[in-house]
């Protein structure tokens, strides 16, 4: 496994996997990774020859007030992570190396971008667009994984790469979950005990509005303000948001049909958690 | 000589010839080819295996009260100089092909975007990047080359293509001229005869500056004054600006040193015309 810091090595050494035909995949993290970025990594492992992961805190998609300094960071419990999923190539830069003075370029998704989590963090897709395409560009993957846990972040990657013709294929693996159901995410560390106990709810309420689909419910109004019963009943956690939204460009839906995503983010303490459940309608 | 008209089509030729070892060259131009273009397209002969033209009038680059629909176009023509020239592939999508229903992605350079032609043009620039980067990525050429006439426009594709770390060369060539001098332009088949006698003044006025600058004047406003004034006094042009910036940056310069880029633009009826010429500045 190889360290690679500065983007000239980077494409050095892909170039010279790419010219013995060997085929990229490629995993974006900031690292501090969980089971979720493992189950991509070894997807990777299982699908081409050589998995480039990058580990990058990117200050593009934080907010003046939100936690780009106390971001969770451990490169050497990454590394061995790494290692034991067999990747090929840990991508480590610096900021300078990713925007040197002077950078001025910036990918914006229009309308995706500004739903959801783009409501509360304005700026934030924006960023993640840009280093993504900055990342893919020096990487020239073959396929992306992506985890669906952040449900929100693949729609607009793959919309951009999509809108922007780039020739990489995006998978989009299903969301990992703690033994009690709580989503693997970075931000978990941020969580005291009780609010680790109580952030369970989140899971619990998407689990209660599949049954109501289940049942029959289709309006989403109903189904929401059930989910919302519950979280505030349940923990001390400040819903940000609560909806149900078309799986392929977030539109909000009022009556449930064909598939639909139903996402939500919750303040537990300074833990901002995201969760979201696909769930197919029946007519 | 092919002419394609799908991406899918296009990325299928172009990566017949990569799969043969063959190198790119690219040209992207929104047509009624002058011989301007074609010094392009033989040095990419040159250069290059394969050469690439894009024909595309694109809108995005467009204000709502600009010239889009009378842009001039003349595809046979431009068929017959491509011929002449030994282009490969010339690349002649239709609007929907480029920007399909439920685009969203836009790309911006800041700072650069917002000046000289930028103030009068907005949006402009960020059409320009956006449909650069997706040619760009269907292409994927190994050169690109442009024109200095379009000088702010080689600035921000230049710097947005090293920003998103897209890996192209860029080759920007000198200002074709007509033999009195004016630029060669597909927008100057909008002037009337007295516009087009007219018109010759800015190079004129350009070489005027030239020659105050070997003289030993220095300050950027001196320059602009004497430029404007002659613009004034032989044609009914309308100038929109003159400036001396920094040929990198193009940030305003009020004392001239190192390499000085003179930018003007002046309307002349309906047609918009720029130039420009740099000037490397003994200390």
């Amino acid at each position: 496994m190889k360290i690679i810091t500065s983007v000239k090595s980077l494409r050095h050494t892909i170039d010279k996997f790419k010219g013995s035909g060997k085929t990229i995949g490629f995993v974006p993290t900031m690292g501090f990774l969980h089971e979720g970025h493992a189950s991509l990594l070894r997807q990777s492992g299982r699908d081409v020859d050589v998995t480039v992961l990058s580990i990058f805190v990117n200050p593009l998609q934080f907010g003046p007030a939100e936690d780009l300094k106390n971001y969770p960071r451990d490169i050497k419990k990454d590394e061995l992570l790494a290692k034991k999923e067999n990747v090929d190539i840990i991508f480590y830069p610096s900021v300078d190396e990713i925007y040197p003075t002077g950078f001025l370029t910036h990918v914006y998704v229009d309308d995706l971008s500004d739903r959801l989590c783009g409501k509360s963090r304005p700026g934030h897709f924006g960023g993640v667009a840009t280093v993504v395409l900055k990342l893919v560009n020096m990487v020239d993957p073959d396929v992306m994984y992506l985890g669906q846990k952040d449900a929100q972040q693949a729609v607009i990657v793959r919309k951009m790469l999509q809108d922007l013709n780039v020739p990489v294929k995006v998978k989009i693996l299903p969301t990992v979950r703690e033994a009690d159901g709580l989503a693997m995410s970075s931000r978990n560390s941020y969580l005291s005990l009780r609010e680790r106990r109580e952030a369970i709810v989140l899971y619990k309420a998407l689990n209660q509005a599949k049954t109501l689909i289940k049942n029959g419910e289709r309006t989403a109004k109903t189904i929401v303000l059930g989910m919302a019963k519950m979280i505030q009943e349940e923990s001390q956690g400040i819903i940000d948001y609560i909806q149900c939204v078309n799986a392929q460009n977030l539109s909000v839906i009022d009556v449930l049909k064909n598939e639909v995503l139903i996402v939500l983010a919750v303040k537990f303490g300074r833990a901002r958690l995201i969760d979201n459940i696909i769930v197919r309608v029946n007519e």
